[in-house]
């Protein structure tokens, strides 16, 4: 019996995901899943369509990078998703797309302020945008560093991974994650409408303000705070 | 027997046209119906795909607030509908959706401009667009509040809501009502196209015009006024 | 036996058309087809969906405006049609929508430049906005007038309706026209993509200068020129 | 037995990517393979819709532009397919389209920086724009000038074809190439898709820079450099 086959599901159903919520074209995007007591994630082949796809075909990877078992080569982005898994406590599945809005901010490098109660209600602060990767970084484990400029960006910006799971990486395009793999789809989703929404925002009006404090809080512990009161379930 | 039936019908499939015409992704959107003889309305439960709804699962309320019958919780914007069918006499379904260019125009804060014959058949003035909710007001009933400042912004404003049935929420999104449930729905997806249209005009022509008043009304007459000749029955 | 067979199936089909090229949402655009042996012109019945039409639901209407038989009212824009078939001699078929992009342009008041070989493949010079109409005419006959309104804009600005088969009309959206229905709504999809992709250019450069007409002409020639050589036949 | 079988249905299934992934309307774009052994290339018909192509349908045509067996006429861009099939060795599929997005960059007349990994991995250099065609060539072989037109534009620019496989024709559109026809379209699917991302940065962003060498040099490199690791097998 394959113990990481629950695992396996998570993983391929979520990375459908990808291509039914038009989250990115062809092979660009890929989300993994995580069990914290085997210390292992299942992540998508690299560059295999996913159509393709089977759980079967999912590569187990550990916290050190070596591959478990697997007749395919993992995700090109691999070690940015282990980096994340060890450094953000908590987090369960990570996707990473190449979404179009997404994508559209992290190359103007910026953060995405907090226009709307639809952002509110999945995250109480500005969508963070890293800073753009310096030469001796790249020349080193780029995608390793590039987990690891995800952590710092979140240590300056004084961000918790458990309330803000989003990301944009300058030039590069948007990370997420949440409590599974679908939830982390689930962000980027979200992500892509939020940055599109607020793109639409400053094209009506260059100047729009952020929503206040208040109307943050509010929707963010509706749904998230000790009272919250949406959905069918106490979170 | 339900005495419920029709309402608990109408609600659903009104519900089911949220993602048919693309009004909102997974689950941020909620129609209710209202019966003004029974003082019951009917509206989606909270947080549940649309998927999975069925005319069973519309939970009932009165405009109390007292949840008549149901196994689940209503919708967290149901005090912002039972405020409105209190307020706005004669009509019978309310949408809220978080549509993409809807969001946009409450976000950005701006009524729509009645630019062009689109917006005029189906409204003579522009959308308009609320006040942000101040600290006080947010830390009461907050959906409450939100129904009672549309209510307020339509008195400013002097709109009736039998001839205007679209407003935004500033920092929030767009609600619309109408004679039933379907009919408020529609609202929501013809704001939402007015809205795309009003934001590419702005793009294609900073300073336009809004429509002269001649022809405003030329337009709401030929398909709600006495001698209206759109359609196949006198409305 | 039904003489009028073939107009109604080929108003019908090219109805079909619209919802088919998303060119409108709900029951917002209509197409007509004509025979001018009979006199005769088929078009859609006001305010019905497309998915309910039939053949026989099409409504048959002379040049003075009779309707010849039906049991619905024709569309509202009736009397544009007519005085387009009236005045436009040779033209077969017209398409009214008021499909995103085109409405756009006709709310922002501006003539569509050439930009571009697709606009050229379609028709070389920029595609017309009629004024805005005045108090006088919309009192009288409107839709007689927007008729009016159009042959007037070509002839002001010297144009040929069979080489050029699109307009907007200012505040209010696009009309097509051709050699039949079929391609007057092909005409009407022409337009949205061309006014989708003019819109885009004049984002990425508000300066952006015409196709010169050296290049204008050959792309109009190379597909209706005398030695024409795109498609399979001599047009 | 056809000798050119294979041609003709990599011709045949590269067009229907076109629709598929939305690359153009109606009949505005062409796919053709080519086969360096034989001289031979297979091109779409002129004019004929995607949905009544066959393989055999495809027209087959060698360097000097005769045809080799057709009951159709070609695309009429097939000079242009000829041009760069003689001078950019290597190449064997060239697709054409009038995808909305590349459009407005080439009616723009400005080539697409690179702004992020999505576009090095690609290319590590921008999509150039060419000059637009003055009239001397326009009125001598317009296809044939423009395969010229193309060339000039790798040269003047120091571009290697057999790594930058994209290039906009000012003022009228997208031209795509590759290992294979699939390929080509690949490509005219990744070029409207950095389009549009490059057109959204430039909208939040307008003095957006691009991406620092060490960057473009990365991603290129990680796909198609001598230690690429992208995907499952060294390309």
């Amino acid at each position: 019996m394959d113990r990481y086959k629950t695992l396996r599901e998570q993983a391929f159903e979520a990375n459908q995901e990808i291509p039914r919520r038009n989250l990115a074209i062809y092979t660009w995007g890929n989300v993994s899943a995580f069990d914290p007591d085997q210390g292992i994630f299942a992540i998508k082949p690299s560059g295999i369509e996913y159509a393709l796809l089977r759980p079967e075909t999912m590569v187990l990877v550990d916290l050190d990078g070596h591959i478990v078992d697997s007749i395919y080569r993992p995700s090109s982005d691999t070690n940015t998703h282990r980096v994340l898994y060890r450094e953000f406590s908590g987090i369960r599945g990570i996707t990473h797309t190449h979404s179009t809005y997404g994508v559209a901010w992290a190359q103007a490098r910026k953060p995405v302020p907090v226009f709307g109660t639809t952002h509110a209600d999945h995250g109480a602060k500005p969508i963070p945008c890293t800073e753009v990767m310096n030469e001796k970084v790249v020349q080193q484990d780029y995608e390793l560093e590039t987990g690891k400029l995800i952590v710092e960006t979140f240590q300056k910006n004084k961000l918790d991974p458990a309330h803000s799971a989003m990301v944009l990486v300058a030039g590069h395009g948007p990370f997420t994650w949440g409590k599974d793999a679908a939830q982390s789809v689930y962000h980027a989703a979200v992500l892509e409408e939020i940055c599109k929404m607020a793109l639409l925002t400053l094209t009506l009006n260059p100047s729009a303000e952020p929503l206040p404090d208040h109307i943050i809080r509010k929707h963010w512990e509706r749904k998230h705070g000790p009272g919250a009161y949406y959905g069918q379930t106490i979170p």
